[in-house]
């Protein structure tokens, strides 16, 4: 193929995204796949830079369109310098969390609404994932898992906003069923994974 | 008055907009008005840290989007912080540059046209200046004035840029003449600062 495909994974906090991405990884070299795994908000030396200002727990006066923006910024830096010319070589690219996470948790979380799409529009300026592995959990079970001390500034946010973060993945997932892939990540680590595998054999890897 | 007045200024590169600065807050010393002085990109504790990664030299690598949405992003923390709560109060704010700035150097400068306007519409929700002074100087004559060899990466672009810039200023003026308060910064330090002064007794100060 010229131009790689681009899949996006996507999930809730205490989702297993992590562990997941890991097995992913490993799928794709042991079918010596040409891979380029990076991750939102960051995946570049400026975007890094940018993520840090907004994950700072420093920085708790921070406004929501500040944010929403800010994870903008990062990603079109991102497109620019990373993802579209490692699709341009026929790479794949996996991507953890894109921009479905600035709809979820800024336009449904927030309640920025339709502004957030707009705003990343000109930062992806047309690069969309082919695939997105959204790993499905409800809010309040993947909270109940997360058990470290030194939560980031987005993941002591309250419930109610992690309850609006699930129910706008759901509605992305509805809007581009062609897309979106859900994974019910309430199973255990290993059927989660097979889960995943099926989905990745189903493109054609 | 409930509401104070909001004036930016804006001037090319050597436009003498630092000295006059010195002279617009030595007016409003004088006549002891509220006055709330700040600047952009920054204004904030978050827009400080944004403003070191936009003009950071060792950041050349940035997309012209990128810059346009950190640029966005620092503003829309200054307005919620600072700008508009200062103006419920009554205060007068004078901003060494605003959305202006954003429009004339990346819309018209980088050639991003109207996506600018549109992201700093997000930005600023609203709250636009009262008057801006335009400090008005053609590019060469500007540039040829700057001394300093530690020029930052705005500095460092080329003579087009500077000339895209300055014709976006004046598009500006053209579109907003009540707003816009030209003034010739080609002429000496003291005229230029009573033709400013002349403006703010205008204003009814």
């Amino acid at each position: 193929m010229n131009k790689g495909l681009f899949i996006s994974i996507e999930g809730p906090d205490g989702s297993g995204k992590s562990t997941q991405l890991k097995n992913i990884i490993k799928y794709f070299q042991d079918k010596e796949v040409r891979l380029v795994f990076t991750r939102e908000p960051g995946g570049t030396k400026i975007g890094e830079k940018i993520r840090s200002i907004i994950l700072d727990r420093d920085n708790m006066e921070m406004t929501d369109m500040t944010e929403a923006l800010l994870y903008a910024a990062a990603r079109a830096q991102h497109v620019e310098e990373k993802i579209r010319p490692s699709l341009l070589e026929g790479k794949t690219v996996l991507c953890d969390r894109y921009v479905d996470s600035s709809i979820a948790y800024q336009g449904y979380g927030r309640n920025l609404g339709e502004s957030v799409s707009l705003i990343n529009d000109y930062a992806i300026s047309g690069i969309k994932p082919d695939v997105t592995i959204f790993l499905a959990l409800e809010p309040e079970v993947g909270r109940n898992r997360i058990k470290h001390d030194d939560k980031d500034r987005l993941e002591i946010e309250k419930a109610d906003f992690h309850q609006r973060v699930y129910d706008g993945y759901m509605r992305l997932a509805e809007e581009e069923p062609d897309r979106y892939q859900i994974v019910d990540a309430s199973k255990d680590i290993e059927s989660v994974k097979n889960d995943i595998f099926r989905v990745l054999d189903g493109l054609g890897y």
